[in-house]
């Protein structure tokens, strides 16, 4: 258990965040995840759960070490940017708020006062109206911390499938050009150390997929297998990692062919994003890997459409919850060993 | 019922076709699937019954309508080509057999005398030494049946989910540059038909998916949802189809998702297959739309490492034949209505 609290960032206001969190805090309160705090929103927060019928019990801290004084019996708050609740009208004030949410508990994690961080889904078109310079959360949260973006590895985790995508946000026809076998070395190798580091796993089975249809069948659809993968997989093997691939992105899902490896190294957004969402949906955790902090989010949206009404499901908010405080209680396990 | 038989090719008699299809005519014997006949391999097939330990009644017949008169009580096989059996070794008298198989079941459903086929697995490299000039079973059907290869539909179906992949065996980097609008409207509208006169579907719910990360995100990665797709759903919807997207990808697998549609259209092979064997693998069928027969087969290969061992699933054979002998009826049906 951690007795230091998690950060956890409200995210956009009119989104489903709000709810989520107080959904989780019910949950998990007093349990080992240890001490949760949100950074800033302690209104929205309170509205969010008048909204869906839930006496929620608040503590208001003005410095996050307090949260743990009381998040057994009251959801604490730092005391901190603030806005309305306009559950599914996304406000320029909100955007403020989210933005401003993000970096004070981007600040608590690097500074070592939060064991992890936490974030709530973003409008990222909303957060750039509010003066936000980055693609996205992880690329900001890489800047903060004096990381090069492609440096922090996205990892897709839920309870049946983890995939890491070697390239993100690119139209697909620019897929092949972007890969190369150092990126895919480097990512790959990011994510091995992070799952030995945060997940507990000693020697991390990988399993790398090829770009094309079958893999290309020997050439017969592309090269990309032959001179970007194979001799990235070969280098990693060199350097002692247990990979095998590059595989045929179709069969790499099956029942069975999950039982063989505890991450997916993928090509492109899609390929990994797409058995993930199939399989894990409700539970489909985002971790950022490589960064120096532990940073975990939902793998869901912001959902405007259905903000405040009591249904969107908590279970992957939850989950990444969970997981930040298990690989950041690992992680300080592995640093006080070493 | 169909009165008629349904025609089984044998595939590669090393691979694991041959064991599946015995164990397929023990589960659906005297089932209101109707009479199903293999057509060659009855060496083969009594070879592979013992190897797995199956007390196989066989009933060799010299033209397929005899079939009817024994599947309840034995597996029709009709007289023809055959050879030894070794499984997990392919031979070329093998891939002359399964090409000769492949020939003669397409010939009989063409004819009428047996009322759908099902093609047990083949393994291509094999049978393009045996003199076999298509790219797969698919084009050789279109072609026998007078059809342009690009109007034989793929469908991946499964219990969870209906896919059809716009463009299929070509690289990566290749797929933007053959998506066409027209080719998205011929092969959706082909799949639409099908649903009707051999799914029963009468008005089928068909999502169209996005080629590019979050369907591009308005243009920001890729602009082929705007001026390719869109197009195409604009003309079906004028067309009177019910067609929704671009859908991102990675959201239209989501178990909701999958609620909200009979079919899915992806724009290449992995988006179409990735979750169809993530979600179906032990049931996925493999199903040609648009040919003037009806034509499925287990969406899996050869398996030549466990063929022989008795262990391989048979799942997907029995559900592909199970959907060909509803396709044909539904078919025959509609004909005769109309």
């Amino acid at each position: 258990m951690n007795s230091l609290p998690l950060a956890i960032s409200l995210g956009d206001p009119a989104g489903v965040g709000p709810e989520l969190i107080v959904r989780c805090w019910q949950t998990l309160a007093d349990t080992d995840c240890g001490p949760i705090a949100v950074v800033g929103g302690a209104n929205v927060l309170r509205r969010a759960a008048e909204r869906i019928g839930i006496d929620l019990p608040l503590a208001q801290v003005d410095r996050i070490a307090d949260a743990a004084l009381h998040w057994s019996r009251a959801l604490p708050v730092l005391d901190m940017a603030d806005a309305t609740y306009t559950p599914g009208e996304p406000t320029a004030d909100g955007a403020r708020l989210a933005l401003a949410s993000l970096q004070a508990a981007c600040g608590l994690a690097r500074s070592g006062e939060a064991a992890a961080l936490v974030t709530a889904p973003v409008a990222k078109d909303n957060l750039v109206a509010a003066g936000f310079a980055h693609p996205g959360q992880t690329e900001f949260l890489a800047d903060r911390c004096g990381i090069a973006p492609e440096d922090a590895v996205m990892m897709l985790a839920g309870p049946r499938l983890r995939t890491v995508p070697i390239t993100v946000h690119v139209a697909l026809s620019e897929v092949p050009g972007r890969l190369t076998s150092e990126k895919i070395h480097r990512r790959t190798a990011i994510a091995a150390k992070a799952l030995q580091r945060d997940f507990g796993i000693a020697e991390p089975r990988i399993a790398i997929a090829g770009l094309n249809p079958h893999a290309s069948e020997n050439g017969r659809f592309g090269s990309e297998e032959a001179e970007i993968i194979t001799p990235a997989i070969r280098v990693l093997r060199d350097d002692g990692h247990h990979v095998t691939g590059p595989h045929p992105g179709d069969a790499l899902f099956t029942p069975r062919a999950r039982e063989t490896y505890d991450v997916a190294v993928c090509m492109y957004h899609d390929q990994a994003l797409i058995p993930l969402k199939a399989l894990d949906f409700d539970e489909g955790v985002n971790v950022t890997l490589g960064l120096p902090i532990v940073r975990t989010s939902p793998d869901h949206g912001t959902a405007f459409d259905i903000a405040g009404e009591g249904i969107a499901d908590p279970g992957a908010m939850l989950a990444a919850i969970r997981m930040a405080s298990d690989c950041a209680a690992r992680r300080r396990e592995n640093e006080s060993r070493s």
